[in-house]
């Protein structure tokens, strides 16, 4: 530890928080800010139709981009034609028919996915002062169940920060102030409205594509995006953001430059407001359609899987221009 | 093989079939008549900004209801407070921060899912006369990942079976013919268009969650539903019907009253007209709503993960009314 | 819990024990006992060269005998030729050679296997007084690395008690005494000696592979076996026993008649003696050799893998006569 | 391919072959030669009792060495103390007792382990002619089951080719001729007798453990040790070697020095003589033992799991001198 790093309680100490907003037994969050009202003003946001979908690839031969420390997802055949042309598949009364099947074992924030509010801690206490301990052998509370049970329906809006930039992408490590959100919005000619779900793109996470995963990981990983300031966190507050995404593994500057801590927005933000994470999203063709046509508003919608337990759940979220 | 069992290949030598409809490369088959037109289509189906989340819970401590032969998921704790409390866990530059971590072991259809069109084929030839070779180490054709790709977002319309016969659920393994389906849309006042997305609900699923796995399961699985019949793909087919769910695990009677054969449906649809199948939702709440609003159309939203090969994929439909 | 169910840690208050015996840093327990001098001993017990492995087949497609909540193995191809025709797999430089490889899903103790002396606990202490707070995670002491890096090789001697009672085997839930191991003995013209490795026939686990998994479990699971007394846990202690094995799931009579409650020996030897535990074994084969020529000892040599934490290991044991 | 490469069945048209030596429905290839006579003769080897376990750690948090393109073992608790302190468990009778359990995730061939028979091969035929197509889905035969079922006991002798060129290890790729093999045996005293089974050590697997992953995968993974000629596979033809094994993961020059194609030797002795290959075994006590007593040989026995239609297994061998 630096001489420098601040302890994250401590550097929290009188930060905005959710937690009691909603009740005590609350384990969604700031997606409570997702009323049906929100969902019409998603709705609203459409105008052409167009569907633009930012899940990553799953399982690809040539890995997937993930924290280190997980690895990609393994995708095995039970059943396939293979299994029939060797005589093992005996299916009475499918005169003909024919079928594959497959399992997949996977880290469940191995790709494109939510955390679940309980997936980062401090203090010993989850949002909404849920005890930690209860995340023994499975999320008790604050799991992804109940996030997954409300989905994540609102009008998103697409921030460029690269295109901003003038850039493909951004630097390893590099920061993304608030301000630079804002003149973004500003150039962009979109309003960020109470309660939208922000897309930040930093072009990161196709250096892995492009480039391989030596160039992504790098001597220590190092990626770019916002970081904790008491101006941002403050601006999520009023702003009442639901959920932000972003095209980087961790939604945020992997070490800060404000704190020289590792990760201090899931703190500020997840464990502190409720806020939920959508992470590691491919966000090109998006961006090309709205540097394009010039809209950058449009319902997003969010849907990760029930699974009992989790601490976040793979997803494919879906913006609807 | 009972003696009247039909040779599904023979069943469907002239049934209507989309092959060739949109290019000899094609892999998202009837997911293509969901053109902007349709979406915006779905969007003006939302009028109160209710959502509704179809998704199973997956991994439950109970278990989860699958297709026999395959098994609900398992899910492990990679790091929980357990680990810190254990002095096993150091996250240099953490600050105070900890968090969990989890993997899951699961049938890619064991849950609420997806089929990918070349999950189910005869006449080794599967959607669009791809080779059903091709599947041996993982889908290279039709597999989930293009039909993830493009999302499945259009108008969805409920067909409440189990209430239009005032029951709860259906019984096991009864049939669902085209006039039923018809005349439920008819006594509910909603119209079926063309391009909808029928979601149907029999009630079957909640046998599982209310008696338990042996009343589910019988001696022989026997689901209710609709099957195969002339009448009824030449409806899907003039219909262009992209896609369509049920709250069962096959979408169709098990037995096939017709054909004495098991699920000739996933032939017909699934095969040969490219039909998405969206399998083992949860539609009781949804239903509950329609019922009591009247108001049995909203916008569907189906993304299921983009897994490289997958033969069909988790997901968790939304349905905004 | 029935009225007359005894506390395990008050049944055992003053059970023999070998805490402390060698070290407080030993976490091989009994195994200590199998010095070279016994390791000769063994050796010395082999006469014509017979091998027998004891070891179950893992992933049958029927399915494998496990306590109850575990499941059999799962195993999937990673590659088959299947692959290669495919046109899935280039290994550059191969010349022709091709290759097949797969993984596994297993429990540790899903199979014939060893516990580790971890494995089970009461009053918050392993073997040797280790803190239970140290399995979180993963086994800190007392997993199964360091009794698969010590080996368990010594003299093995069968006890054929469904034979000695005339039976093909024992019936559920049926107990067997120390008095009637040591009468099986006589019978058998073979002498236990200090510090051998007793194999107790019960015949039991053969009724899952010539009935089925339903005769197997039954309503209740209750596997016939030694359990709990006084005299038994006394003479396995002054016979200095280093590790037993039978062909049942669990080594003991799964509801002790004595005590009311479940597995009390691993509590008793286990837990308290630090006895190695070599479960679910086939023995039909050793134990017919024995009956045809009389002699029931052997050099018996286990070796469970050394995985790091492991509560246990899978293993095929193997006697040589 | 280098034009200089040998196609592997044109290099092993007129090569020792085993095929139909012991029927046409043969398994085991040359454990047949491991009679009771052979095993009797291990046995004679025993002097000290003293034992050695061969096998590797499995799941280290730092990595196993693998192949490239496999990974290590992945290990998960389903079942520890912090199950029990989140109120997550409850055992009807246990009185007190807990538990821990687990479960592993891994390749079979990811650790010390024995190959099938099956799990390479040329010309789309397995040891002895049975169809490479038998391996879609599981190897029908000449899995490692039945090797697993016979068990691999006889005189083990090691070879110590490091010590007897003065080394620590050998280097990247480098290449040990039979002569070499010979020259190591006379010098360290030892004669290499008719179906024994040779233990060959390279020292090359410490330098995982000592210097990392980086240090021994390299730019390209070349491992040192025996390859393909002329001799050296009649050698072991006439020597009626059972099994072998090494410190390296694949047993033989990764990319040969004769032929320049990779692994020439599972060609000419796993699929055309049947060898069993033991890989990844670590030997620096047991030579170190061997080395102060110059005693070099030892009862061998290697204990694969039956794992059903696998292509090789997990073993912990051991050796007993």
């Amino acid at each position: 530890m630096s001489t420098d790093e601040r302890d994250i309680a401590e550097l929290l100490a009188d930060a905005p928080s959710n937690w009691g907003r909603w009740g005590d037994d609350d384990e969604v969050g700031a997606l409570n800010y997702l009323t049906e009202e929100e969902v019409l003003r998603g709705v609203r946001a459409v105008e052409h139709g167009k569907t633009f979908t930012l899940g990553l690839p799953i399982g690809r031969p040539g890995g997937d981009p993930v924290w280190p420390g997980r690895s990609g997802a393994d995708h095995y055949m039970e059943l396939d034609k293979g299994h029939f042309e060797a005589g093992k598949v005996d299916v009475p009364g499918a005169a003909g028919l024919e079928y594959a099947d497959d399992v997949v074992y996977m880290f469940l924030q191995g790709t494109t996915q939510f955390d679940a509010l309980g997936h980062v801690w401090y203090d010993d206490r989850l949002y909404n002062g849920f005890d930690a301990g209860t995340t023994k052998g499975g999320m008790e509370y604050c799991s992804i169940e109940p996030m997954a049970e409300h989905g994540v329906v609102g009008r998103g809006v697409l921030l460029d920060v690269a295109r901003h930039r003038g850039r493909d992408r951004l630097d390893r490590g590099e920061r993304i102030t608030l301000d630079e959100l804002l003149d973004c919005a500003d150039e962009q000619g979109v309003e960020i409205e109470k309660r939208d779900v922000p897309i930040i793109r930093t072009g990161w996470i196709e250096l892995f594509y492009e480039e391989g995963a030596d160039a992504f990981y790098g001597d220590e990983f190092a990626e770019p995006g916002i970081t904790y300031s008491r101006d941002l966190v403050e601006w999520f507050h009023g702003m009442e953001i639901p959920a932000f995404g972003t095209d980087t593994v961790a939604n945020e500057q992997t070490v800060s430059d404000e704190t020289e801590t590792i990760l201090p927005l899931h703190g500020a933000l997840l464990r502190d407001q409720g806020v939920a994470f959508n992470e590691i999203n491919r966000l090109d063709e998006l961006a090309a359609d709205c540097d394009d046509d010039g809209k950058y508003d449009f319902l997003y919608v969010g849907a990760p899987l029930k699974i009992v337990g989790g601490t976040g759940s793979p997803v494919n979220p879906i913006a609807i221009k």
